[in-house]
């Protein structure tokens, strides 16, 4: 068990920024609102798996929508805490911790909030490796764990409660609630006890981001490159250097769906890429070639200070990078590549790993820097 | 109490059919799974409003979506059961006996099956006096009382429950909910005590449907004329006779919506008629002049046989007869016509009574026969 100071709790969110891969909500936003549960609340506690009982009940709190009106609507005070009593209210045995869905964005600080308030440990692991805009898009899923009972809350004080046959039902019923809650809206879901998450979770996840969030900020005090420190960190690869030229986004079913162009500034790495993005960055597209999908991950980064930028935020004239970040091992199992891999999105390509798309794009077997 | 056999039970669908005002869903469909569950449970047990504990609890069980999807999908088993299991599972205290949301078609004779299946008594009464197409459309919002916490089901096995801040947003989670389910669902909400129901709902409206459905029954077995027998029983009135000769229907935000246009086949009650719909008949306009609007109840009805058309069913060539029936008083306050007048629909009108408006636009004092 530890505990989480306002340094440490940054360097989450600047990591989990990353790996959310254009997704999972602002991680600036995200990160202000858990300094003030931490300064409100005290500090989040974080247990290992391994400390975690057999027998404990754990839920997943999480930001559910589009990252636009996040921007707007900013849900994460009393929605956060009414959707976690909302589904405690409805199991026969109460919630013991939480842990995120995803490493990503503010969907990463999102359970250190809970937390906190709550006087909960939160569970050093995850359920994506990355972040995903779809509900039953978690390694829970590939274990037959159920999303459900699924609760959610607006800013209002409405809130909801559902059981669903499968998890593609309860991304329907989720998107369909978001929508009307104005396409942002606090859920908690996926209850599971100890054991599971010991077999079915993504373990060290926070960790993983802090330890790349203190990369980037010790980078930034030493002046070197903070690009270099995120590909050492993740096993990465520089797939682009570029300009942003043109950006087209739309908020729909609740998501924001749309592309990026970026015009290159590193000739070896090619003179165009698209990214393509549905709240996440789903495909990368350079000089006609795709160069990494999902479920890799696809982080486009500012040049300057290594922090990522979020679908929502990508604007024309931006200097970027783009990286290229091998997914966790059970997403690229034939399940996992089937659940959450490029078809899924509806693009009809077969799914290779990045490191293997990066050597025959370039001929060589090294990451390119 | 009383219970309620085959014949009873028939005469109940065939006047809330009237009652419905061509929503409420088909009330064939729903007779025919109400004789399945007498066959298979025993006759469902009708307890007066009097007869009602004060501290009893009592729930609305419904479909809830467009009565056109309702034909082919038919959800009146399971889903029911689930819905009240899922309301009941909620709530504090256990669910007594269960009432019509509204008295209209298949919408009338729900609470029979849950009652007979579950072995516990339907009130006689419901909540509109007719039917209504959104959930808020109750005298019990009238009274302020939650339509929350509020339940549903699919045939599938999927389930939620919701608790909002008003009935309007009810309605939104709920219309966003049977979207997804198909544009049907089962719903089970409004928990009321015995005491809320002698306050706030519109007693003996399953005497009521029963007798109007007797009269026309009489009428067919007597060769008497089956339109007089409602006028009858409802103090309505003729607004026209003819034949339909267009109709627009498109199933849309979960409703039936559209309109009918008849030809009059007599001259004193003019030479066209249109009739506005959404999923119940919402404004009647005859020469180009309203002759009657929401609250008050236009009824659709075979020309022939007396049976009330629903919108669902209303096909060129049909020969027909328009009712207007005088609404329950609770509609006619100015909180009534407000909540559920044509306003509320988006219709530019001053509600008048169908009385005044068939004595202006006639220049008779009489019923028109």
């Amino acid at each position: 068990m530890r505990t989480l100071g306002a340094v440490e709790l940054e360097d989450v969110a600047r990591g989990a920024a990353v790996l959310g891969t254009g997704g999972g909500g602002d991680p600036y936003l995200g990160t202000l609102a858990a300094l003030r549960s931490l300064d409100q609340y005290g500090p989040p506690r974080v247990i290992e798996v391994a400390e975690l009982d057999d027998d404990a009940m754990v839920a997943l709190p999480f930001l559910v929508g589009s990252p636009v009106p996040f921007i707007e609507k900013f849900p994460l005070g009393q929605e956060l805490i009414d959707a976690f009593h909302a589904l405690d209210r409805f199991l026969d045995r109460k919630l013991t911790a939480v842990m995120a869905a995803e490493i990503g964005g503010a969907n990463s600080v999102v359970p250190l909030i809970v937390g906190s308030r709550l006087g909960i440990p939160i569970v050093d692991a995850d359920c994506m490796g990355r972040a995903y805009p779809e509900v039953q898009l978690v390694t829970l899923t590939l274990h037959g764990i159920s999303a459900t009972p699924f609760a959610m809350a607006d800013e209002h004080g409405n809130q909801l409660v559902f059981e669903t046959i499968d998890n593609f039902w309860a991304e329907r019923l989720a998107r369909a609630a978001v929508m009307e809650f104005g396409a942002i809206a606090t859920g908690m879901a996926y209850p599971i006890n100890g054991k599971q998450v010991k077999q079915a979770a993504i373990h060290g996840s926070l960790s993983y981001a802090q330890r790349i969030g203190k990369g980037l900020r010790e980078a930034a005090a030493t002046k070197h490159d903070p690009i270099a420190a995120v590909v050492e960190e993740t096993a990465g690869f520089v797939l682009f250097r570029g300009k942003i030229v043109d950006v087209q986004r739309r908020t729909q079913h609740g998501w924001a769906l749309g592309e990026a162009r970026l015009a290159g500034v590193d000739g070896d790495l090619g003179a165009s890429l698209t990214v393509r993005f549905q709240n996440e960055n789903l495909v990368a597209i350079r000089d006609g070639q795709v160069i990494a999908t999902v479920p890799d991950l696809i982080a486009i980064i500012d040049a300057d200070s290594g922090h990522a930028i979020t679908t929502e935020r990508l604007r024309y004239g931006h200097r970027a990078v783009v990286l290229g970040i091998p997914c966790p091992p059970a997403w690229r199992t034939p399940a996992g590549i089937d659940l959450g891999g490029p078809r899924h999105f509806g693009y009809d390509i077969d799914y290779l790993p990045v490191e293997t798309l990066v050597k025959t794009l370039t001929g060589a077997g090294a990451p390119i820097r």
